[in-house]
């Protein structure tokens, strides 16, 4: 089993929502992971995405992408998400997903040099859930915290 | 059957995830909404409450506010979040709450005035989750736009 299955099914075993979600891992390379999830179990009274399933899949992709590259490091680590801000651009009504990367500005080296020379490091992210039709639905910018594991 | 019953009804009716995370009314006075939900649905993979579910409940407990005044009011609209920032403070090991009010320098009077003037009006509102110990598990602040239905 490889680690972007392992980290799917640990996501649909612990956390509750992610399951009602129906939430699945879609690609990870190039630095980007992204997250996918249809849109009926996400609807909102409107019969187009809840802001509630959106928020959710954004903020796992952050977190996922620094999970996901701290495995590959071999850091044993608590990810936290800190902060974040949400733009709601257009409504989706289609079956979605979240991409994540580093926010412009963030280095993986920089974050991992902080993880080696303190136990700690802060990292940006940039997530955007994109339309078939092209442009955005929605944007979100996260800020993490790793804590390295006594 | 009272606006707040309804209100609740409605959205475990229309929100697949509202039932996934077992969302319920909690109060509705002095121009401040409060949405509960238990903690067992709502975990992550630490066992405390996943960000997703808090945003969730945050948004919609911005959301109802806005939905439930147009209601006292008489007036048919949509209400959209716009975007919102949100700061995670601590862990919530407990069921959890989510309180929603006007933000400061917001009134109601001018909500008003701008949808009968322009059929359209914004508002930003408060929200936060508190913990039983004190303090605040998280904030978020959201704007939202209520549009008049033709």
């Amino acid at each position: 089993m490889n680690a972007i299955t392992a980290f799917e099914q640990s996501l649909l075993a612990d956390i509750p929502l992610a399951r009602a979600m129906q939430l699945r891992v879609d690609a990870y390379r190039d630095d980007e992971l992204t997250l996918a999830a249809p849109l009926a179990p996400n609807v909102n009274d409107k019969g187009c995405a809840f802001g509630g399933s959106l928020a959710s899949l954004l903020t796992l992709a952050g977190w996922g992408l620094i999970v996901l590259r701290l495995r590959t490091l071999g850091r044993d680590c608590e990810v936290y998400v800190q902060d974040s801000q949400m733009r709601y651009l257009a409504p989706v009504w289609e079956d979605f997903s979240a991409h994540a990367r580093l926010a412009d500005g963030e280095t993986w080296s920089a974050f991992e040099a902080a993880l080696a020379a303190r136990g700690k490091a802060r990292a940006r992210v940039h997530c955007h859930v994109p339309l078939a039709a092209g442009g955005d639905a929605c944007t979100l910018e996260a800020r993490f915290v790793a804590i390295a594991r006594p």
